[in-house]
């Protein structure tokens, strides 16, 4: 049932707490639901309510905590034994009397963890603000560290096992692009080329069923192609206009992004002429990937090849991607950007999305790529240009 | 382009800002995306960076906060002017040097608004640990006031438009149920009758499109029936094994949930016996949901139906949806259980959720509802029963 061996997750507890000890934090508080499912195998779309992993050198092994009817699903879906895992009642659950965090703080004062230092994923999404203060008032005798980063770091270089699960949702992607690129004519509604990518990244390929993808699929058309996060709506596509596909095939919760740009009829001169730029400028980057060059170093030449013809931009063009749930697929560590100073390594998974938007156009051409001895490796195998149906 | 007249988001502001006069809140920061909707009718996929609208009595209209390149999917989406519409560069963006609320914060000071009282939606996903700790450290002369579910009370009474919204969200969750009901059968892989689902969720009908659910459809099967948030797997579905299908149809951002069980084969009796227990409870709860009554009274409606059959649940069985985004469809207001003494009135949407789930099994047979003088109105069609294919 779990995805990996038991010695791989055995392997990554390890590391943590190694981490940990280097940061003086005794206990960890592991909130990010990517972080629980590395650390545990725990799945399950449950962290609309709270729900943590706690990480500490005197347990056996890490507990699980969560509300009482996902419980079950922590027993089905992890290597825990059935004495870690902790369901607490639903008086908790979006109550203005009591904070998941208040069941958190006795659960710790039972088991001795209540003192000392103790870590917490400041900037993580579902670890709210009001976590933070529960946990602040309830743990008198602690010291809460900020702890945001520290399992996302650990993750970055992807095991062989780990490797096998993106390219699985490459294969997916690739499918999703070319399903989504082949419904998009003049006329047909925007959400039903939508749900010929939806379709395709449920189903899969023959061999491996796909997963939900960490984002909806992005779908900016026209004007709104001059932004990058736009959904779809069911307007009907036009002649003369750009529609721009971002989106992730998924194995195991492991996310393979990819992004197009398809234009229906002859492209503006200028659409043309940024592709040409844009592919440019990305080969070099991806060429660049390579293990002991930095992450700054991999953008500089992105910005070297564009500043020659002319085009500038202000935001990253990448960052580490791998296992994910909405809504993010980044792993919020490493960043392809000036100041960057992060040492690409062999195994590395990054997202390379150099996206040009302009006033009322633009332009988003991407791979995600392995980090090689030889450069980056791309997932993925649609042709990496503009897709021009005419 | 705008889902609402321009009215209707007047009035929604003018409300908040009510409300915020009798709390003694200034100036309020809305974190959460179904809020900055509701407000402005802000639509894109970046919650997984920063944003935020304020609202304060001090300014024309609403200021739009955010990412650069999501500055343009403000002007896109909606009625605010382009000098209300303020776009933080890169730097700021997964930095550990620097935080999108350090920007805010001096976007305060410059608008006259960093003293007084400062409300902040401590409990809301995107509002992390850190935005709370960086906001405190530099509005040294506000006082920061938790403000969560300010803005959501103020959506429980849904609109006539609202409720069009939700009658066509009910017509695509039907389809979706219908299909992926149909496509359930003995070795079909579970992440192709999810296929099918997605499909119809995207396309809708042939009138108007569907959008992306706030939840991945969830779809426990087998012992995983025992826990309601688990998704798909691509293993086949069996013959004697049940599975329950839980998803939302979405139009313009507003949910209309569903939940249904199928049993492959002849069910189990305790499974026939609970479906029947299940229904009669769900059906005197929704007689039961008129104007006037207390949320906790619909419930003891259906605690009091099912305890004449020697059936105890501890969660709660319901609460109030409508407009979300990912991770969550409820409102996190109204829930149907004791202790919420909150009244029901005419136009509210509540998604009436009696799950029951065992040690190895479990069955789940929801409706989501309007409330109206006469009691409960189903929005969804499809029948109200344990789906048995044999």
């Amino acid at each position: 049932m779990l995805p990996f061996e038991l010695v791989e997750y055995r392997d990554r507890v390890k590391r943590t707490l190694e981490s940990m000890g280097q940061l003086g934090i005794e206990t960890l508080l592991v909130t990010n639901p990517a972080n629980m499912c590395w650390l545990t195998g725990y799945d399950g779309w449950s962290f609309y309510v709270h729900q943590m992993v706690i990480v500490s050198a005197a347990l056996d092994e890490p507990l699980w905590v969560g509300r009482l009817m996902d419980a079950n699903a922590a027993r089905v879906t992890t290597y825990l034994k059935p004495e870690s895992i902790y369901g607490y009642p639903d008086k908790y659950v979006q109550s203005t009397e009591r904070h998941p965090m208040n069941y958190v703080s006795d659960l710790l004062k039972e088991k001795g963890l209540a003192g000392g230092s103790v870590g917490v994923e400041m900037e993580t999404y579902y670890f709210t603000a009001a976590c933070f203060t529960t946990l602040l008032t309830d743990l008198t005798d602690a010291k809460l560290k900020d702890a945001t980063g520290l399992v996302n770091w650990q993750k970055i270089i992807k095991s062989p096992q780990e490797i096998i699960y993106e390219r699985q949702a490459a294969e997916i992607v690739d499918a999703m692009m070319t399903a989504g690129i082949n419904a998009i004519e003049p006329g047909v509604r925007q959400c039903d080329a939508v749900a010929e990518i939806y379709r395709v990244m449920a189903s899969g390929t023959p061999e491996f069923g796909g997963e939900y993808s960490s984002f909806a699929p992005m779908l900016p058309t026209g004007e709104g192609t001059s932004t990058p996060h736009l959904t779809w709506t069911d307007a009907p596509f036009k002649t003369g206009e750009a529609t721009i596909i971002e989106t992730s095939g998924v194995r195991k919760r492991y996310n393979c992004p990819m992004a197009r740009t398809v234009h229906l009829g002859k492209p503006p001169q200028k659409l043309a002429d940024t592709e040409k730029v844009v592919v440019e400028g990305l080969n070099n980057a991806i060429e660049a990937a390579k293990p002991g060059v930095t992450a700054e170093e991999v953008e500089a030449v992105w910005s070297k090849t564009i500043a020659a013809h002319g085009i500038e931009k202000e935001s990253r063009i990448g960052y580490s991607t791998g296992l994910n749930y909405p809504p993010d697929w980044g792993e919020a560590t490493l960043s392809l950007r000036p100041g960057d100073t992060t040492v690409l390594q062999e195994n590395m998974v990054i997202h390379i999305i150099p996206g040009i938007w302009m006033d009322d156009w633009g332009i988003e051409i991407s791979d995600c790529i392995l980090v090689t001895p030889n450069g980056g490796e791309a997932f993925c195998k649609y042709p990496r240009k503009l897709v021009v149906k005419d």
